[in-house]
């Protein structure tokens, strides 16, 4: 079934609500720029305390035919999904709706591909029912992270050096699709992030710390974080938000750097109050740092 | 002050020993072949009760002029520096002689510059003093890890294709100098080893398969180690031991496969025999597996 594109920008944006504070900073740019939004909120996943002070319907993530059909209903063409979405257990499947048995087989087969194919699968399935999936930065560029620092403390040369290593080593394995994310203190990558997420891996580095395996004084080290090549913009952007700065401090990094344009940035105010109290930077490097190819 | 190379293979090893079990299995192999070692175990790393076992005597990290002077008394010419260092806190930094006083500043200035600055300062120091600096596996060739199945357990296809992946991930970040091992399954990069060690990384691979982040089944997936490209063989070597199969196993990974001759391995019948017990298997790959340049 193929239909044609429907016209750009029309309608409220159907935002597909799994958790975190996201989906909600997306909301709020596109209700103060008057377009509008209505949240899909996932059982499980959406904060169920926020997702009340929205246009909003709750669905479970295997209701697909009860989501097309409100989608519909709402005048929304175009979708953006936003938020985490650990995947569920196979307990939390439940109330499978038509749509979505037709769909599974190949949901289940995207699902153990990756999480890339299971939103390729995902968006294919969408604009096959005449929807549109955008990324949230299409919809509400003001999330992404500018250029420049974000706060009052700015990168020192050191740190910029750090940054330019670490975005050579996310390069370096930007084909394999591993994470978005690397620490590196005094040009040595202190670690690497793959499966466990920044947060974790921050988490990890305040232990080598403690545990006297990274022995660099604190203040030196930058947490840099840049999209995967090839990666999805519509799924998939690195984020940061307070919890980010959290672990930057509990780290004892000097800062964290994040590909202006590239990356999105929930609750900005709170991220550079809590940066600046604590003297880190936020910093969003443009595509080639120092100028290098 | 330039010392003439000593002639090959004169007189027992000294064996610099640090923490673990990788000293004594080279120890024993330097007994059995009749050539004989000497430790000079490391207080605060190298384990006491083991070191009783063979002619040694102990050193602090900081006597530098007393390792010289009863090496040569011993009649040591070859020097293997072996087994685990964690980089001392300044408090266990006491009993300065005088020969460590001559070199401390470079040997600062090379401890903060990551791992093989620092030991390739102390290896042309050690020859400034008319020794030869070797790596293990030159002296006792019998801890490499050789071509193919160590145990009964061999790679299936699935695991030959994840190995072949880790080690395309290896090769990429290997001129970044970050960790030399890297967990993959079904061609998905489960985790990358950075400052925190290869037990600590399975440790974060079993604890991400608990929380669901890591959701493919028991079983499928391996760790992939391999030297670093630039590395200095005589000082870090890709090794493996009983507590690596345990975190393989705790881990729920299909085994494990470390370059054949580029990486060695303490007490290899333990090993084989937890491997077997576990069905896990542990192999040597070539230097190009698949026949890929």
């Amino acid at each position: 079934m193929t239909v044609p594109n429907p016209p750009a920008d029309s309608g409220p944006v159907a935002i597909i609500c799994g958790g975190g504070s996201f989906p909600f900073t997306v909301a709020d740019a596109l209700m103060k720029s008057g377009r509008g939004a209505v949240l899909f909120a996932l059982r499980g996943f959406a904060d169920p305390d926020r997702v009340t002070g929205y246009p909003h319907h709750w669905a479970h993530v295997t209701q697909l035919g009860r989501f097309l059909r409100l989608a519909r209903r709402e005048g929304c063409r175009d979708v953006i999904f936003i938020g985490t979405l650990v995947r569920p257990s196979f307990r939390q499947l439940v109330n499978f709706d038509l749509a979505t048995l037709r769909v599974l087989p190949g949901a289940i087969r995207h699902f153990y591909g990756g999480d890339n194919h299971l939103l390729t699968g995902m968006a294919r399935m969408l604009e096959d029912h005449g929807f549109r999936l955008l990324g949230a930065h299409e919809v509400a560029p003001e999330i992404l992270v500018p250029e420049g620092a974000l706060g009052q403390v700015a990168p020192a040369p050191r740190d910029l050096d750090d940054i330019h290593y670490g975005l050579e080593v996310l390069r370096a394995i930007g084909p394999f699709d591993v994470g978005q994310g690397v620490v590196v203190a005094n040009r040595h990558v202190i670690a690497v992030e793959a499966a466990e997420g920044t947060d974790q891996m921050l988490t990890r580095v305040g232990e080598l710390r403690q545990s006297k395996r990274f022995r660099a004084p604190p203040g030196i080290g930058v947490l840099v974080k840049a999209p995967k090549s090839g990666q999805d913009w519509r799924f998939d952007l690195p984020s940061i938000g307070p919890r980010t700065i959290e672990g930057i401090i509990e780290a004892g990094l000097a800062g964290l750097a994040v590909k202006a344009g590239g990356s999105i940035i929930a609750e900005p105010q709170i991220v550079v109050e809590k940066a600046d109290r604590a003297g880190v930077f936020v910093a969003g490097f443009p595509e080639t740092p120092g100028g290098s190819a």
